[in-house]
């Protein structure tokens, strides 16, 4: 399901990360990293919600807004009832709106932001994400002591929080355009397969939004998708091939390989966390997307929608995509 | 902030609960019920994930509807990762938002959906949400063979799954309005008081929502709260009172109190979880309006927005409220 929309801009952004992002390739477009993952908390649950708090309080200077001149605050995170979200939205006290895609939850906050700004139900809304490594890994495997070894498919939570401010007043980027993906389940079990697993989101959501929007995917600069890795991205190239006849290979990218060195740091297959396409989007993306180097992009972000329990009862893992159309106003 | 609709309609509803909810005084208005906790599922959660398809296939054969004809399925509930809504919007394969506002889920995809539809984004939506007792009670609290003894001022969470159909075709009732909550975080941190938890964010809500359309608390029929309990209903006419002035006392209710015979079942202070504010709006309360019982209703419902975790590091527990006023279309 497709929505136009023309009258979104990206007015601003505000990217947080922890030590392994910043020794990463695109440390130098974050605002802020923190050199540990506790970051001065008690917690790396705390540490969370003070990076997602960091993020937000970045965002409001760089846009020289105060939290009263703000209508809604869309927030999701990994970790148990989004309490990372909901901790932030007590101290920011804008009106607030809860929502859980997984990592697909940054494209899913802008495309509900972006369709209450465009009908002009509110003037502005800032969205959020955060992720943290060990506080995910902790909730979503084992006790991070046991260190146990993982294959090289899995992927790595990225420790990052990412804001972006969106209003109808005119910028350089715009929103143009959002589709909201279905849930698709290929009836794979493996938790260390992520990748795998939501491929066949991704691409339905690809294939989708093009379709509605009758376009060929090199009406784009760059196709992004957040968070395949390494694997995933290769699997993502060749299904898109073979089941719907559309071509990736030449302007097809994954945030997940982008955020870290894959080859030199401890990362597996790359990235992984709600996050990570926000880091890499924000920062990295619409930093090219200023200079001009990218006018059309479109961020496909990816959730696989397990928790620990049905991961115990051996349920598949459903995974769902959201697709936002990005775009530099002339 | 509230935002006002023009054009959005209650097309039907789908209501499922368990075996306490059916031995309640409202039992006859529900779509259907099961006798047992398990419902032929081999666990509570795909118990939990049956009877949320179960509403939602209710409610299409209700609206005489195939699932291709839905724009849009918004769901929350309460299990981790909210995936009782995952499974379901995979089986359902409608373009899906998954959104977490812990009791306060059915008013909060109310709102979305309502803000879609009146703006022509989408022409239909359905919404949905669930919770389970036993689920919730093993995943919040403590393992369900212990028996743990609770003290009396402890809500029970009910066992339900409730579906609304939205969209902008004209029927009997409309979603008239709707006000997006900020969280309240009061410093409680004893997770066996969510009335007195939820009550500032209740009577912000409610201050703010008869503030921006500058109505008087009398305005409404009926106000309804989902859910504070018996205690926290009582806290909350007096809150409303001594904090903002308004007298509620003789329009007010909690669906927490009306879901069960608090006196003769075992329920402690009343009925929460998110399947509570929807069985008993959507089931009794539409009812009662669709024979011209009730007019105006501002239906409040309430989250408490911490998690498995914050609680062992006890921190405190925000709070949210989300309203909507439905009306009865003369």
């Amino acid at each position: 399901m497709t929505i136009k929309y023309n009258n979104v801009y990206v007015n601003g952004t505000g990217t947080v990360t922890g030590p392994y992002e910043s020794n990463g390739p695109l440390s130098k477009y974050f605002d802020k990293s923190y050199d540990d993952l506790y970051m001065g908390a008690k917690t790396w649950e705390q540490a969370e919600i003070k990076m997602l708090g960091d993020s937000v309080d970045i965002l409001l200077s760089k846009v020289k807004k105060l939290k009263d001149h703000i209508d809604l605050f869309i927030s999701g995170d990994l970790l148990n009832q989004i309490v990372v979200s909901n901790y932030t939205a007590a101290y920011l006290k804008i009106p607030y709106i809860g929502i859980y895609g997984a990592c697909s939850t940054s494209a899913e906050g802008i495309i509900l932001a972006a369709s209450l700004i465009n009908s002009n139900q509110i003037n502005n809304c800032i969205c959020a994400v955060s992720s943290h490594n060990t506080a995910a890994e902790k909730q979503f495997r084992n006790p991070t002591e046991y260190g146990a070894p993982k294959p090289h498919r899995s992927t790595f939570t990225c420790t990052g929080a990412a804001s972006i401010y969106l209003s109808n007043k005119k910028d350089k980027i715009k929103i143009e355009a959002g589709t909201i993906g279905k849930v698709v389940d290929s009836g794979i079990k493996d938790v260390f397969n992520m990748g795998a697993v939501m491929v066949p989101a991704a691409a339905e959501t690809i294939y989708r939004h093009l379709t509605d929007l009758k376009r060929e995917p090199m009406y784009y600069d760059l196709i992004v998708t957040g968070d395949l890795g390494i694997y995933g991205k290769r699997i993502l190239i060749d299904y898109m091939k073979t089941e719907y006849g559309f071509d990736i290979s030449s302007n097809y990218d994954d945030c997940g390989v982008m955020l870290y060195d894959i080859n030199n740091q401890p990362v597996y297959a790359g990235a992984s966390g709600p996050a990570s396409s926000a880091l890499v989007t924000y920062a990295y993306i619409m930093n090219k997307m200023k200079k001009n180097e990218l006018s059309k992009v479109l961020m496909v972000a990816t959730g696989a929608l397990m928790s620990q329990t049905t991961t115990n009862q051996k349920m598949t893992i459903p995974s769902i995509a959201h697709a936002i159309s990005l775009e530099v106003v002339e």
